[in-house]
């Protein structure tokens, strides 16, 4: 049953490189997301909240997407954010999307205004996918209350599958609460329930989910991929058990200092490319303090993963 | 001391009439400007949160400060929201103003990422203003937490007062909060405090504020106006106590429902436009019940605005 649930598998949620005027490296772009394939990804996330994606223009979004696909990365290998707070560019930006081949798409609620109604998330969802009008759609909702302020409720979730069945095909959950991600299993069934946190992924795996969609997988796509292709193998018990816990350190690591701005630390250590570190404010990359109490200890393992 | 204080007055949070598409409605929305005007404005903040601005694109945010000045109201009368999530957005938005002969935005901080830093804050207003590159701009800050989830603390307008100044002149504060904004006053001399709730105006007002910029003016700015104009005259005592207890009586009756929603159908009722009623998803209409629960006990009122 859960074979057939849509999307599956270890995504990466991409980080975007810069350049020194703070403008998407474009070519770095392409090469980071080759490189998560070539590490085991099912696919790559880009253009999320690790992305940046909210602080980025329509067309640097754009471009991004075009520069993944151009860069060799497969088109159902992509799976881009495309949900902004206003409502024709989040179409706009579903239509690019699909206009070069990728239909799958993981789409916030429109998050400017708080405390909207499910009949107005509803709506808002609804007039989205029929602005886009594309049957190759598949949209990966996507739930992070404590960034984008806007919860997506039950009654959002089923109100849509209703409407749009085969379009409105799974959640991405970043609550970082796992009883919050088994209920939509057990409430949703043939609904993929992805987590947003490294660690959450075994134990959803094991009541029915479906993956994860992680920051954490920039650095440590390789063992979590080990984890989802063998957690269900009693023989690779040991192996699954030391590879989730590669996983949990690694996402410790990263959580000492804003998440972001270490992971790209972790990054410009694993390249040696030191324009890594930056990011585009409102977020700021480590001091030089941070950078070095974070590198410092455990060289090896930036150089190592 | 207090009148050197740019912008100084009252400014109407205009609403945004739709069409029934839910796309804008230009020439509806020029003829509302208008009226704001006549009915006493010093000027019409367009396109911020009661505006509906977040949910629009770009482009459409552009056709619509364009169909106010095309309708007839002066530059100078205008004041923009131009703050976006994502940065260009924000300098495209700002530079396209100036292009059009208005110089004073009201400008969000960058409003996905939350808990940034003061640094990240002040690097993101900076980067804007900087990319923007044009003297002639006036930026007043917007400062609505429970909207935005983005703060405005103190260190940040400091900071940019220092490294801006003339052009980071005021700040909008939404706060709700008489405290927050007199703290502000007594802060910053020389900074432009507007509050943002019209029955906050007078208080404020009279500690050294600069008025306001609201969404209760589209229904009762003659009336805001009066109290500004004459709140130092004892002479005038009585029609300003008058004037501000119809003010706190519009805002009140404005609030028993969702107010965006409220306001556009009290609107609908003072000029006999059902279209008036409808904004776009994820903010809804008032349901039927709703609106007759709204009109009927006070329909006098709504026609007499």
């Amino acid at each position: 049953m859960t074979e057939q649930v849509f999307p599956r598998g270890v995504f990466c949620a991409a980080l975007t490189p810069l350049d020194q005027d703070l403008n998407p490296n474009l070519p770095a772009f392409a090469a980071h997301c080759r490189y998560l394939v070539e590490e085991g990804c099912t696919g790559v996330a880009l253009l999320g909240t690790t992305g940046e994606a909210n602080s980025f223009s329509t067309d640097e979004r754009k471009a991004l997407l075009e520069a993944a696909l151009a860069g060799g990365v497969a088109p159902t290998q992509l799976m881009p954010g495309t949900g902004v707070a206003s409502l024709p560019e989040t179409v706009a930006l579903t239509r690019h999307a699909l206009s070069v081949g990728v239909t799958t798409v993981v789409m916030l609620p429109p998050f400017y205004y708080k405390g909207v109604s499910e009949d107005g998330l509803i709506a808002a969802y609804a007039q989205i996918i029929e602005r886009v009008g594309d049957d190759r759609l598949r949209v990966v909702l996507y739930h992070i209350p404590q960034v984008s302020g806007v919860p997506i409720p039950h009654g959002v979730i089923a109100a849509l599958r209703a409407r749009f069945p085969g379009i409105v095909t799974g959640i991405k959950d970043s609550s970082g609460d796992l009883a919050h991600m088994t209920a939509l299993v057990e409430r949703f069934p043939g609904f993929s329930v992805l987590a947003g946190a490294d660690p959450l992924m075994l134990p959803l795996l094991k009541v029915g989910g479906a993956g994860a969609i992680t920051a954490t997988t920039n650095l440590c796509a390789r063992d979590l991929r080990f984890v989802f292709d063998h957690h269900a193998d009693p023989a690779k018990a040991a192996e699954v058990e030391a590879a989730q816990g590669r996983v949990v350190a690694a996402r410790e690591r990263a959580s000492r200092f804003p998440q972001m701005a270490s992971l790209k630390a972790l990054t410009a250590a694993r390249t040696g490319d030191a324009n890594w570190h930056r990011l585009r404010p409102p977020l700021m990359a480590l001091s030089d303090g941070e950078r070095a109490a974070l590198l410092g200890a455990g060289d090896e393992f930036a150089k190592a993963s």
